[in-house]
């Protein structure tokens, strides 16, 4: 069951507390790509990059067994730029610099081999492009959309549609909270079901995920890390960790969707862990397996039998 | 087996998006004292009121079983008074007034019958005289401490000697984060876990909360409400729910501390539901239940089983 990832390819210069890096792989639809890889064979993705993007890079996806048919390569062109910063806290990046390059004229075109895929991840990039991809793939079995708050306040209309289009949003806390006009996460993920959306999926950080349908709500940890070195695209690589699970399982219950929370979750923690791909690419199924059973165990609930009268 | 609380009983002026209430019941002994006795039927209190306290909530106390031995009553005296209000996103309270009153002279003396009891509960109150508490209890099985950025700043020395002497401490995030100096809570905790605590339980409001000995970490979600009246003694509500919990079953494993856990979320999230006590004085057991269960069903999440191969 293939999945198609559309998103942004990035040459990232990072800067945290515990180092640096410069021209480092980014972009969601690597993060996410390179998560999914993990879980499904069939990956395929849809960008652009400049003829300076690394081979090394290519290769790197292409060693995860990621179809790399999509990525359109803009001869002479330069690959999208992105440089920022985390301070102390590590929660909020700064951008310092954001050159499009060739993003800035970049239309997704989708080769005709993805388009009759299932799985379709929208990364977060123009709304409008979004629904460009929307109007080429033909029936997606499951399709999730991810955004942020610039386009939320840019080009809110385009976004809608493309949200009344998919069946999945992924959004962080403040995203959800900036989009629904609301502090109240609940009551912004009400509006969003309202308004017909299947399924949210709200990303907390450190305080881990929500997801809600109509008849359902789950509530999952982060994996403790006691340091982060780096968290860019931890968001992107949740996403991809999940679409990746559900894929793998072709199943699109409940309980595949928690499952594939807790490998999201996983895949997560271990990309924060260095900078950039360094510690996401070096993965194997079996350190995934055995943080999401870590996951479980922190988050196990024992059941209660209270007794009728209370004990002196 | 007895629990014994002390702490702040309190008149309040509350205001919050949802209306307000004057001379409301308050304080942390008041909140911990409601939430644990629907667990435990000897719930002793401890802390002081002016002679304008008035009878009704003293009746409502003790018709929920409380024992008011200790609850000292300062002739001509005016009970300790605290008035704010919680801006829309009802994360912060607001103060406008403190007025100490009889408060201000306290010295907690705990009855002869109280200084066997095996359970204590430091409510939020100057370090200084949880330490007095500390001097009088005989040999308590487990107790518990609670403060606020207050004490943090103003006496650390002596909120230090507190935390060195009791076996769980309660903080909320923003505690937490001060008093290690680190804005990771997963480091905040290790390093008191290091200075020798048994136990942290660092509560996150909406997000749940986190729990941690030197061999196991548990993470809890909040219950998931649409709206919040009043906030106020929430952190209370939940820390005599969970005391309560552990007194009733005469247990202290992991195990029990989880659940426990689950009861004071429980407990926490009717108590939000209405200004002060109106809806935590008014719940059966069975309604506690019936949240717990609702709250391991959210956060309930399956195994894995990864074989080995991908599929396609």
């Amino acid at each position: 069951m293939g999945i198609v990832i559309v998103g942004s390819v990035a040459l990232d210069d990072l800067k945290t507390p515990f180092g640096e890096m410069k021209g480092a792989a980014g972009g969601s639809a690597v993060y996410a790509s390179c998560a999914a890889s993990y879980l499904s064979p069939d990956v395929r993705i849809v960008g652009v990059v400049g003829s300076d993007y690394p081979k090394k890079y290519m290769a790197l996806l292409k060693s995860h067994g990621v179809d790399l048919e999509g990525l359109e390569i803009v001869k002479g062109g330069k690959t999208f730029h992105w440089a920022g910063y985390y301070e102390s806290d590590m929660s909020t990046a700064q951008t310092t610099a954001t050159d499009l390059n060739v993003f800035a004229k970049f239309s997704p075109r989708l080769p005709e081999s993805y388009r009759n895929e299932p799985f379709l991840f929208l990364g977060n990039i123009d709304p409008d492009l979004q629904l460009e991809v929307l109007d080429q793939i033909k029936n997606p079995r499951v399709s999730f959309v991810d955004t942020m708050n610039y386009w939320i306040t840019s080009k809110p209309q385009s976004l809608m549609k493309v949200i009344r289009r998919v069946n999945v949003v992924l959004l962080n806390a403040g995203e959800a909270r900036l989009l629904c006009n609301t502090p109240f996460l609940q009551k912004a993920a009400r509006e969003l079901l309202k308004m017909g959306v299947e399924r949210i999926i709200i990303k907390k950080g450190e305080h881990g995920c929500l997801m809600f349908t109509k008849n359902s709500y789950f509530a999952a940890p982060a994996y403790p890390l006691a340091s982060i070195k780096d968290p860019t695209g931890a968001g992107d690589t949740f996403a991809g960790g999940l679409i990746g699970y559900l894929a793998r399982n072709r199943r699109l219950s409940e309980i595949h969707y928690r499952q594939g929370i807790q490998v999201g979750t996983a895949l997560a923690s271990f990309a924060v862990e260095d900078f950039s791909l360094r510690r996401l690419a070096r993965l194997t199924l079996k350190d995934i397996a055995r943080r999401c059973e870590e996951l479980r165990g922190f988050s196990c609930s024992p059941a209660i039998r209270f007794d009728g009268a209370r004990k002196g």
